[in-house]
């Protein structure tokens, strides 16, 4: 706290802050807020409560252009455009997330927003060139968004840890870590999104001793089935899956994909798990072999087992697995992790009082709270990077 | 400062602090850099000094990368990379200012970094519907720098101000404002860049009583000449439009210039005042039947002319006159500003211990301080914002 010394962290911990976090992932399928008070304890530990959640849709114009953007397709204009308008989307969320909760934009202490993001390439782990660092990229400005609502907001959260040499990500660990740390059970968080994710946080952990990467797909093979074949978003309930049954022929060769046997750390994305792939094993298989609800059967089976091998062999299958991401409602899902690992107990994060769709806007208010405290964000056992950082940038109105 | 009651702004400024401030230019002929300490004095007052000052060059292949960024040609991986090697390379000029000035990266207090625009679309006069805010987009990351080098970065600053529905520019006069009021005498201080842009500071004025805004050319005609007319980057000293004479008919019709007569606040760029411009211009006078020089002097006189006409217009012209960036180094022009502006005292920045191409990477710096002392940077009556406001972003790495 020395090198900052007219920055006072001590008072910014003296008293319960409420924070906004604000979410938009890779799924483009809503801007999720919500709006915690955190603080500390007697014992020095770390406390939050969640006031109030939120959704509030992307409208089509914006979510065209960020798919414009990605694919490189976009004028530089449209993107400076887009950085300001998530900005002001934002800032409506925020007075949207306000008002059903009775408080005012005065009561709200600062803001963390993740930005969308439209590139993450992190130095990869062959790579030890000094020239090649990675680089990753946010849209969503940090200055606009303080500025139109007059509130502290904290962002770019990933930028920092890839300087360092680390993977950006995961970031999640740390609220993992600070709130489900059991003195006596090992604990394993499990995100199911687009793709998995899993924290390890053994029985009396340090926070060294935490591991994080990603186990393979979420949601991801499922979805992109659904809505070719169903003209569905998702797999509600997991009802297709428990109306198929198993292609054994295709099961195996989905069980030999190498991401899943690669040892921690990983991570891994669309650049993988995407259209062309389920297409090629479609192709392979036969589509007019089968019923259709045996092809979800079979990716939503392998979804489960991919997860569950990451766990039996890279964290110690005991203990509490506690769920959360739109993966944690597909019942097939959750009945097939169940079965795969029977000396664990399964809890979603709603028995924890963490909505299964609220834990990353949670974690990202949680971390601007950090940043505003002046404490690190990352676990670079978890990332990879080469020392603990402050993450994000501060704006100040 | 109760709102932000953690920071202590006191502290801040109880000592003098080492800024070290980096420009790039929209012309991306270099990174430059500053080294200067800043305090206030026992009357309240901000008082400077410089350090060290240092140029570096940008890679050709960055360069290139920039170039297809504006043109929107780039992809959005060579947009993400170059903002992160922006942010390398800048904490490459860092070390090598350090070098030069003997100086430890321990000793410097803070970093101040403007970053490349490559979009710059504030809100228009006559736009007053909402949902057409303004934007902006400078690369280079603060929260890369900040933990590459380990030091505070303050970046992004001219997102603040648009968001506030003003120009995101000029960012200048609140250093202007701050170093060279005068109680006796109007001051007016000139930067010759690309543009060219004023600052008018009336004797023993307020902040509101500044104004500043383009008043044209800068550089960028002369130069454009230059370059494919003598393959020469400038007119070096002014030679080339010393050795000329004015072309009466094009100096006529460069004087019908809209934009020259439109009263401020304004603000221009290379939308205007571009290579087609002076193409269309010179196949109107007829290349062949003047010598290239007579080319360079007329468009010498209209960049003074120019000038000098929104000066007398605009301003009160008299005091001192004080002038900087490249342009200030052609002797024609400032000798034709001493002619058009006869009870004006001229000065170079130089004279007030700022070199002239120094001056723009010391604001920067100048704004890092602020921004970390947590006073506002922008000064509306200049950039036609709504309100004051602490510019920035803050990345405590």
């Amino acid at each position: 706290m020395t090198r900052y010394n007219y920055i006072n962290a001590k008072n910014w911990f003296s008293k319960p802050r409420v924070i906004c976090g604000l979410m938009t992932g890779t799924s483009l399928d809503s801007i999720d807020s919500v709006l915690a008070s955190f603080s500390v304890d007697i014992f020095g530990r770390h406390q939050f409560e969640i006031i109030e959640q939120h959704k509030s849709e992307i409208p089509d114009k914006i979510k065209n252009l960020i798919h414009k953007i990605i694919k490189s397709d976009s004028s530089i204009s449209e993107l400076s455009f887009v950085n300001s308008e998530l900005s002001r989307l934002y800032s409506l969320s925020v007075h949207s997330i306000l008002k059903t909760s009775n408080l005012l934009l005065s009561e709200v202490d600062a803001i963390g927003i993740h930005g969308q993001t439209v590139w993450h390439e992190p130095k990869k782990n062959d790579d030890n060139i000094n020239q090649h660092l990675g680089h990753t990229l946010q849209l969503g400005s940090a200055s606009y968004l303080a500025n139109l609502l007059n509130i502290p907001v904290v962002g770019d959260f990933r930028a920092a840890d890839i300087a360092l040499g680390g993977q950006g990500a995961p970031l999640v660990p740390i609220f993992d870590y600070n709130f489900f740390l059991s003195k006596t059970e090992d604990i394993i968080m499990l995100n199911i999104g687009g793709m998995s994710n899993l924290t390890h946080i053994p029985a009396n952990a340090t926070e060294d001793d935490v591991i994080a990467f990603d186990t393979g797909p979420g949601n991801v093979l499922i979805d992109t089935f659904m809505q070719k074949y169903f003209n569905k978003p998702y797999d509600d309930l997991g009802f297709h899956a428990r109306s198929g049954k198993i292609i054994p022929q295709l099961f195996e060769i989905l069980k030999k994909n190498d991401f899943i046997h690669q040892s921690p750390p990983k991570s891994t994305g669309r650049e993988l798990f995407n259209e062309d792939y389920i297409s090629s094993l479609i192709n392979w298989s036969g589509l007019e072999k089968f019923d259709y609800n045996d092809f979800v059967c079979t990716l939503s089976e392998f979804t489960a087992w991919s997860i569950a091998e990451n766990i039996i062999k890279f964290t110690n299958p005991k203990g509490k697995l506690i769920v959360s991401g739109g993966g944690s409602q597909n019942l097939f899902i959750i009945d097939r992790l169940k079965a795969y690992l029977p000396k664990v107990e399964l809890f979603l994060t709603d028995y924890f009082g963490i909505p299964y769709d609220a834990k990353e806007a949670l974690c990202f208010a949680y971390l601007a709270w950090r940043t505003l405290g002046l404490l690190h964000g990352n676990i670079p056992t978890a990332t990879g990077a080469m020392r603990r950082a402050i993450l994000g940038v501060i704006a100040l109105p």
